[in-house]
């Protein structure tokens, strides 16, 4: 009884401190919390290991630079650690790096900072994309209104917040965002279309993230033999689609089958939506 | 001894509790700290007295509202309650709000959320903009990368702090920012210049803070016979302005001698900008 209760605690790493989750405090100065001042990865663990370790990392790497954060080491050791501390199976695991800890000015330049490293695992008691990934879900479109680095995964998360609430109380359960009516991602998904047997997704620049499974899928799909193309996706193509999908860490690949008023595929998954998850899946338990 | 030890450390209210702000964490589950979902105010207070107190309230309550927060009453009492608490007679007040503390998840749809209400007060042994005001102060000009609700007084400041670092790292004391060729506001300030006796600063928008002194100035130097126009200011207008000041509750106004490499006013402080200073120092003394 008590071992299933400590079993049940997520366990949390700050600075190398173990931590239960819910005890975890942290300093009213971090200047994650007055600024959104740091950035952050979040990994889905398959039979207890961390799917696409190296490029969540190479990414985190990015991020760090990309804001001037240095001093932080390899995390690998620490994230296989917090996953076998909390007896993960199938689950995920959450970093995130500020910048540190000091009085409340914008400006860092010569603050000498150490930064906070804070990672928790939790375990997923059921697959949390199964019932989404059996039905398909509905999603809104929504003005882009994010920062311009939308490459750097950075805690500043508001706009997609907003979004994500906006389409959850109009009972569907992703926004699409749309910047300069073209298609950028969703509030915390990248967005692929199907059109005529062509697969597309936005290209990489400075108005969308890197997704790990955007990657993954654009090189297995092509080595399945898709077209696969990186290009813009305008709100009239997206609504006009074939098939629509969304792809992240937790949700893997998601059919979308109803786009504001438009229906997509009939309101059914689509055969390449499956195929990509059918892909992500696998792929998982070779890994 | 103790007494002085005990007057120096600033005191902080966190959802009313009273803590002193270097003994102040939060838990790691605050929104604030996860996606940077929270808004502030930052109050100039001089004798005692928080300056502008009903223009940051009304600003405060429409941040709230803009992002959906509800659930925070009056704040007046507990202002001037932390200004008392901490004997200030010159200094400022810190107020931040989050949306609550939650396990992470972005859409707050459903949740329910009760805001996390911080203050706290720091008394200025010196004014900080006496050197400034003295000197007047060099700026650059940077790329507005923030997002398209800058008129929301959100505490994702990432952008900025990196703007303000990227001037501190170059000698300059201010980052001018750019969007789309037209001035938008400083990295935490308001931006007027001045050209041929007309003074200009940059209409509200989405894509400005409404400042609290930039609306005082408006009226005041109005009141006091200038030419004052709420219109786009382009960067070649910023660098061949006869004055640029720029203004924030902390700084008050300022004049920026030097944009970029280019010389304002022979590199000395204007006529309206030190008008403009004296402007806010006698209201104060009023208020």
């Amino acid at each position: 009884m008590v071992k299933q209760m400590l079993k049940e605690k997520v366990l949390a790493s700050f600075n190398k401190q173990i931590v239960p989750l819910d005890e975890l405090t942290i300093s009213v100065n971090d200047r994650a919390y007055l600024f959104g001042d740091g950035v952050y990865e979040v990994l889905r663990v398959y039979k207890s290991r961390p799917f696409l370790l190296v490029e969540h990392m190479n990414r985190l790497a990015r991020s760090l630079s990309a804001i001037g954060i240095s001093g932080v080491g390899s995390l690998t050791a620490d994230i296989l650690s917090i996953i076998s501390l909390n007896h993960i199976d199938e689950g995920m695991v959450y970093v995130q790096i500020s910048r540190g800890t000091a009085p409340r000015v914008h400006s860092f330049h010569n603050l000498s900072l150490q930064p906070n490293i804070l990672m928790y695992a939790k375990p997923f008691y059921e697959h949390p994309a199964a019932m989404d990934a059996k039905t398909g879900i509905n999603a809104i479109t929504h003005e882009d209104i994010r920062w311009g680095r939308c490459d750097i995964k950075s805690i500043g998360l508001l706009a997609n917040c907003l979004a994500q609430s906006k389409a959850h109380q109009i009972g569907a359960q992703e926004a699409i965002l749309i910047r300069e009516n073209n298609v950028t991602e969703g509030s915390s998904s990248n967005v692929f279309i199907v059109k005529n047997k062509i697969i597309k997704t936005p290209p990489l620049s400075q108005h969308i993230l890197p997704g790990t499974r955007r990657q993954f899928l654009i090189n297995a799909l092509s080595e399945h033999g898709y077209q696969v193309e990186e290009d813009n996706i305008t709100k009239d193509e997206l609504l006009l689609a074939d098939e629509v999908f969304i792809t992240s860490s937790i949700k893997e690949a998601i059919a979308v089958i109803k786009v504001d008023q438009h229906p997509i595929n009939n309101q059914n998954l689509g055969p390449v939506a499956k195929h990509a998850r059918a892909l992500i899946l696998q792929a998982s338990l070779n890994s």
